[in-house]
């Protein structure tokens, strides 16, 4: 058995943990330990409160008034800015709209019209499949455009991008194994073949401080019901950097981006900086969930959160590799913390079955197929104490294999 | 004066209405006669209650699982499908999802695809200008693509459709003066001269019976926030006729539309149907705020909902212009009920500066520049007495000439 700390130890660790005192902003159910907050972020009574106000207050009595008395034409913006401090933007950079694949949407064209002598996308064939699906909608609109995929057009992604690259389109932590890619570096790279880079934040944005600003990024996307906790389908972001704004062009040229939306002028003109990525009417009381939930992210300190997100995720690693030594588990995640996001993958043969068997027993992670098991981190609300439990639960799943009876059946779901 | 009924009449019409208890549904503020609800529909307890479990219950207890236990993932389609009984869709051709803008973008790029050999997008000038912009945003990706507007290329919509025609997208009623096309004979025009149409039916999804399916309609649109009453912002919808499903091809193909969206395949193949319009995570809070919605509307009888919408209209015409006359008020919507949605403009050279004085008299309608008074009338929460105390607040103002001093501002939103 590999070394890991006591049960004792592990109380310690809580007891100090300058983020321990968040748990007690959301609402958890009982019984469970929620390791998938990388797919779906936990709800906190201050999204509550939002929600119920924007519907009981603002849609119930204040109706078509609240587009300005209650700032819902402003939220975009507004929240966009907020988002921004988590990922290294400042203000002006970033706007909440629509979801991460019409985002990607728009950006892929906008990086392509920047660049109208090349036409290659460069993405990674292990990439969440949406944003290839995306990039494949644009190159089907574009007739001079392609695609060369990592993976499958050479091993490494960097050996992609050569002068003929327009924009590379590249996840900045895997959602399968949680690598943790070095964004200053690779977009160094592009710059120097004179590419722009597009960095999908799914899940980096409120796993770990992100510096997009610092490391010169051209553009981002990234979603907001993972690690910053918007709720189910909250509406996603978009990040472009100040010196690209007077030239963006995107095809989605909706009434909410034009420069006048309340002229009803008959032609399109887009509107100022990052606002031309507006398109249509926003869902406003998905949009107040989520400023519920980044009232609580304004009070996180970035350095703090990913410091506990380390120390969880090598604790885990620990505990795994510890106490279920001998039954089949292998590691699918970087090792080096540093090469790390907020999460650990498990492969296993059955990890179909065992996955079941953990949440029939209240540990909800999730399966990615063929044979990984995905746990994530969430420095807000997870203790350590909860992975010293999850981990005995899934070392008696795996002596006893009652994983083998597992029928309780939960669909693999976003990302 | 024109001819008009007392309020005792009035009184009659309200005792005998057979939709008045629906009113009781809605979350109506006292002290405010709402003639808004073409704009943003009214609140109902039903989609309070949704909003409530889809929050504490299935986000807060259920969390990741809800995608599954809560039907999460079908709800695009359950909703569509809802939402096609109301516009005389067969079920299998509407989904819910995204905004009005954005879908407007897949159907112009799905009919273009579908006529290789043509390339030409026709829409009014007078459209709901984001019809207009999303057209253009089309026309930018596509090489060979151009747009012919009705009353800038010819005054009337028919004198532009010839062979050269892909598409035509057209309102079913005008945003601004409430004019409703005959859907049947502008389809059958397009589709003699081999073109397809999309209706927008934003102002009239919920505003009357709408027969797609009768009609021999190839695609349409509209949003759920107006007549429909799903709340600020709530997902739009997209109809498709089956016959054209297997051919559909749209550029925003994302993971959602995907024939296998859990099996994380690298490359994109198209769901089956009316699926395949579905592209990123769809807002799940706002979602269910419109499944309450649309509870209420399963038991809505639709010839019983136009009847009193063109007995709301026609009376709020008299009494206009029976109590209002020598005031410059001019009707601006068609007299002919038959070629009338459910909402009534009058135009006067100070139509802002009355719009503000009725707004701070608790009287709801909206303006539109430059000189546009707009009324809405919602058959389930506004009663006929509603339009007699307006009207009198109406003719007080103009009387008085009140609106001089008007400083309470709000600003046009949202169609």
């Amino acid at each position: 058995m590999s070394a890991f700390p006591d049960f004792a130890a592990i109380e310690a660790m809580d007891a100090t943990d300058p983020l321990r005192s968040m748990r007690a902003r959301f609402v958890l159910p009982r019984g469970v330990i929620y390791l998938d907050g990388n797919s779906l972020g936990a709800a906190s009574t201050a999204a509550f409160a939002e929600l119920q106000s924007a519907a009981t207050e603002e849609w119930g009595q204040e109706l078509i008034r609240s587009w300005n008395t209650a700032g819902w034409f402003d939220m975009p913006l507004d929240l966009g800015d907020r988002v921004g401090r988590l990922i290294g933007a400042a203000a002006g950079q970033t706007v909440v709209c629509d979801t991460t694949s019409i985002n990607i949407y728009k950006l892929l064209h906008a990086a392509l019209a920047l660049r109208p002598d090349r036409s290659v996308i460069v993405s990674e064939g292990g990439s969440f499949p949406t944003d290839i699906y995306m990039a494949e909608g644009v190159v089907a609109t574009q007739a001079d455009a392609s695609l060369r995929l990592e993976g499958v057009d050479a091993p490494d992604i960097e050996e992609l991008i050569d002068g003929d690259v327009a924009v590379v389109l590249v996840n900045h932590v895997n959602y399968k194994t949680g690598e943790l890619r070095d964004m200053a570096k690779l977009t160094r790279k592009a710059h120097a073949n004179g590419a722009l880079v597009i960095w999908d934040l799914c899940h980096s944005a409120g796993a770990l401080p992100v510096g997009l600003d610092g490391a010169n990024v051209d553009f981002a996307v990234g979603c907001t019901y993972k690690y910053l906790n918007g709720g189910p389908g909250a509406p996603a972001f978009i990040y472009a950097a100040e010196r690209h704004h007077g030239d963006i062009r995107q095809p989605l040229s909706g009434w909410w981006g034009h420069a006048r939306p309340f002229a009803f002028e008959q032609r399109y003109a887009a509107g100022e900086g990052i606002r031309r990525f507006l398109c249509g009417t926003q869902p406003i009381l998905s949009l107040r969930a989520l400023k519920g939930a980044l009232d609580i992210w304004d009070e996180v300190d970035m350095a703090a959160l990913r410091e506990k997100s380390l120390r969880l995720t090598d604790l885990f690693i620990a505990l795994v590799e510890g106490k279920c030594a001998g039954h089949g588990l292998k590691l699918e995640s970087p090792r080096d913390g540093a090469r790390r996001g907020s999460q650990v993958s498990f492969s296993h043969p059955n990890a179909y079955e065992i996955m079941q068997a953990l949440i029939a027993r209240g540990v909800i992670g999730d399966f990615r197929a063929p044979s990984t098991m995905r746990f994530g981190f969430t420095p807000l609300y997870t203790s350590y104490a909860d992975l010293w439990h999850a981990v005995d639960i899934l070392e008696d799943i795996l002596r006893h294999d009652t994983w083998r009876e597992a029928h309780f059946g939960i669909r693999a779901a976003v990302t």
